[in-house]
């Protein structure tokens, strides 16, 4: 007997279902109404609604509703700082059942072996994990990344069944002026998918952009920015991450009318961010708490998703369709109960059918031990620029000030909140090391360091102390990888990150305590940003306006050139 | 200078773009907001919007709206009576520029060999044509048709560019019973399209139906049908033929809500109503003339389809997107003033480039000479079942009746408006010959005949007289196919349709003003169907419920069964 034959007769009800979902209702994201019905589930597969099913496991589910499985249309796993085996066991419980990932982290320390080792743990997974190639590795020449992925590495893995075409392309000035590395990348993926990247890009260049074949858009942090690029034909992904945090200012787009060109995205989410807020399920709740509609709120989370990235399989709860299902107690408050992946009900005896995967990148922290010298500016004459952190955004400012001086170096600034940046190569390529200000972050003493520093994730210091920079800097290297707090000379903090230095050997769940703890250290330093490591991680990010720093110098983002 | 390039340059307005559509409007699809903007285009693509340009050629649209060219999601260009060349010079500059079509009649009588006409002609055509494979030939064990297509002969064309899956799906008895043949044509088609065709299917055997996969239905006639089907995840496409005319049932469909769910199509279309009435941009007028909201219609016409069927570069006026446009006068009239394909801008010079594809199925028509003895029935006791034709519609009702007798054979009864109807085997293939009667066509004498006779286009002849039945059944042999109109011993009408017995070979000028001459020959018999051969084709297709004709015998739809 077939899988399709078994769905038939299980279909027309001539066979009990495998599962039926019995008593409950289910949230048509067609019409918009709640359905009083029976789901029943063959396989993998939904193959009965609006009607009574009889099955050989029946499930009572009254009083909830069910909705389709939740789709991630752009994240990071790395910046959950677990494995994807372990995002998998954190994250699908709250009803997301697919993921588009960008494996741009480990891509940018590991190249191709990074996106290997995704493809290999998108095998094992119970939820659907989808990898877009990361596109611009390195994102730019103004930085030392670990690795170069030029079109002729992508192109083997474009017809890999987990594959969805190109990730972000990020190098939105490389687009407009032609870059031949840019266009040849674009070249082979034009009968596919690429996905977008171009924060605050409009008018003509932006059309220049588009014309490229670029379909979807994630940096959106205005509806005005939105709304032209929704009309320009772009797919919008609503983002909440950790850092990045648009969903307040996209909330106009959650409407019938737009519901079929947008979907959600998480983007860079960290695990205590999960633990207490959610995933998806947080944009969906806080959307529908802000007055959206639940039906453009929850097409957005699934089948319009879906179309958007040519998954065709998923989306609805119909039968047919993919059984991945969330088992929610309301609309509104959106928690999942139960979670179904292809048809099988998520529990802990699911997730230990997986096989595990080596992991990759454990010896990937090459940088040479710093002295507290590498970290002195000399006094220069005038204003110098001064990175502006705004909380919750990968946006800096660039700003100008005359800082003090101690002797010959230009010092810290604590009365105006300006301290130290620095940024170290540590992929053993060039041992550069530069140095810079930011302001922001609240730090009074010590110093904060890690090598998840966006895109080339070399290792990123911030600190009042040049003894507390270097000490955490090379503990960095003794520890694989990770985030370090270093307070009188001594650690008060840290997790150690060994795969690639981007991800934890650990169960999400330490990684969570852990972090917990790593926060309050950081906190004991006056760090007044709700996610100083996060924000951090952004420092180095040469794609994002407008002022950043990489291991070659302070970038002016608007000019996209080194400061000199 | 590439492609890509040359788009990137022109829609940054670095270049003139190649075309500039100047001072009009789009309607934007997404927002439903008309747009004053230039249109730039580059190539085959939109490059420009929401802004002015320049053009090496500009043309001036003052006071029209560009909306996206019109796919007709699901018909059979056969019943235009024209080839795939005639088709596109016909309806292409009504705005359709993409038509999905399945060549299921010439399958039928050529199998393989029609397809590949159709692929062939499909890659000279302005408009885009697509293919889905026929995958029900012969439709049924119930009549005998020119070809068999099982599905090894369709696998080679799977991956041909211009094929979408595989066409409507007819055979819903076979899915449900899981027939052998059937199953191994789904199983083949799992990861692609599957279209569907199950008129009043519903509840549990409707969701094993789709349970195999299925997902697309053109067969709704009633708003309660097509919203049980909309509900269980099927796209919608809502049908305007010249036979079958569910526009007007299924206006609640065009909804914003459900616009991202419906779309548009013809199924069959003959040259007359084209000429008098329009094509997509009729069904368009008239739903907006019913006070549909224009864009529920609009996008059912254009973006929803394409999404529908995975067609992704078209169905918006965006930058990076096709360049199918129609420049229409109001939204409310949709008259194409001016039609782009791929850039093109539609007139005869651009036809002219088309290269001519050789005719196929010159000599299909086989039948033996037929006599008038052919055409008796014995007298029986009691009632007989006489098909009931209604007007406009392809279902026909089962009715029973107690029919006069002239000596041993059973008569026609004109004051009941009950008829002789006669399918004779044409293909060569057994000689087979059927009687039976029918009540609703209006003659009062002579005989219509057609080798159009859906699905197997045997050779269907309707009349009151014996002698002229035989006339016209014999002429069709002599012109290769066609229709015939035969009154008191002589042809007073007929159109050769030498191609596969289904097509003409002329312009389709010549036909359309043919097919007229034809409709009054058929009146002057006093036919009181507006389309009688339209109604006459549709006989002999036992797929749709409930009395049909096949060359085999009477048919009983509902039991899927000869009557004996």
């Amino acid at each position: 007997m077939t899988d399709l034959e078994r769905r038939i007769d299980q279909g027309t009800g001539r066979e009990p279902a495998d599962i039926v979902l019995k008593g409950g209702q289910f949230f048509d994201l067609v019409t918009g109404e709640l359905v009083a019905s029976d789901i029943a589930i063959c396989g993998e597969c939904i193959v009965g609604t609006c009607g009574d099913y009889e099955g050989k496991r029946e499930i009572d589910i009254s009083g909830r509703i069910v909705v389709p499985g939740f789709i991630d249309t752009h994240l990071h796993i790395e910046s959950s700082l677990v494995t994807p085996h372990e995002f998998d066991r954190c994250v699908l419980p709250y009803g997301v059942t697919t993921a588009i990932c960008d494996p741009h982290e480990i891509a940018n320390v590991l190249g191709t072996e990074g996106i290997q080792f995704f493809l290999d743990s998108a095998a094992e997974t119970i939820m659907d994990i989808r990898v877009q190639l990361s596109s611009c590795v390195p994102a730019t020449h103004l930085e030392t990344s670990g690795a170069d992925l030029p079109v002729e590495r992508l192109v083997p893995f474009r017809h890999h069944p987990k594959v969805i075409g190109l990730a972000e392309f990020m190098n939105f000035p490389g687009v407009i002026h032609k870059d031949p590395v840019c266009l040849a990348k674009l070249e082979a993926f034009q009968d596919g998918h690429i996905d977008g990247h171009a924060p605050l890009l409009t008018g003509k260049d932006l059309n220049g952009y588009l014309a490229a074949g670029i379909r979807t858009e994630h940096e959106c942090t205005t509806a005005e920015e939105a709304l032209e690029k929704i009309r320009k034909g772009m797919h919008i992904l609503i983002r909440e991450g950790s850092v990045s945090k648009d969903l307040a200012a996209l909330m106009p787009l959650f409407t019938e009318r737009l519901s079929p060109f947008i979907a959600l995205c998480t983007d860079d989410r960290n695990p205590l961010d999960i633990a207490e807020q959610g995933h998806l399920d947080h944009m969906i709740r806080t959307a529908v708490a802000h007055g959206r509609a639940p039906l453009a709120v929850y097409r957005a989370a699934s089948i319009s998703a879906a179309k958007a990235f040519g998954l065709r399989d998923r989306g609805l709860v119909a039968p047919g369709w993919r059984a991945d299902l969330a088992v929610v107690d309301t609309l509104e408050s959106c928690r999942a109960e139960m979670v179904f992946s292809a048809g099988r009900l998520v529990d802990d005896a699911l997730f230990a059918t997986r096989k595990p995967v080596a992991p990759v990148g454990l010896d990937s922290v090459r940088a040479r031990p710093v002295h507290a010298a590498h970290f002195a500016v000399p006094v220069t004459e005038g204003e110098v620029p001064v990175i502006g952190v705004l909380p919750g955004k990968i946006i800096t400012e660039h700003r100008r000030y005359r800082l003090p001086a101690k002797g010959n170096q230009t010092a810290v600034d604590l009365a105006r909140d300006i301290v130290k940046v620095a940024v170290i190569e540590r992929h053993g390529r060039n041992g550069n090391h530069a140095n810079g200000f930011v302001q922001g972050f609240g730090l009074k003493k010590g110093a904060i360091a890690s090598t998840v520093g966006h895109d080339s994730h070399n290792i990123c210091v911030v600190g009042v102390d040049e003894e507390d920079m270097t000490l955490a800097a090379n503990r960095l290297g003794e520890i694989g990888g990770g985030f370090v707090v270093a307070e009188g000379g001594r650690i008060t903090g840290e997790i150690a990150l060994p795969v690639a230095g981007l991800m934890s050997l650990d169960p999400y769940e330490s990684v969570r305590d852990t972090l917990r703890h790593l926060r309050q250290a950081a906190f004991a330093l006056g760090a007044t940003l709700e996610e100083p490591f996060l924000q951090l991680a952004f420092l180095p990010l040469p794609v994002i306006p407008h002022l950043k720093i990489s291991d070659k110098g302070m970038v002016d983002v608007d000019r996209f050139a080194l400061i000199g």
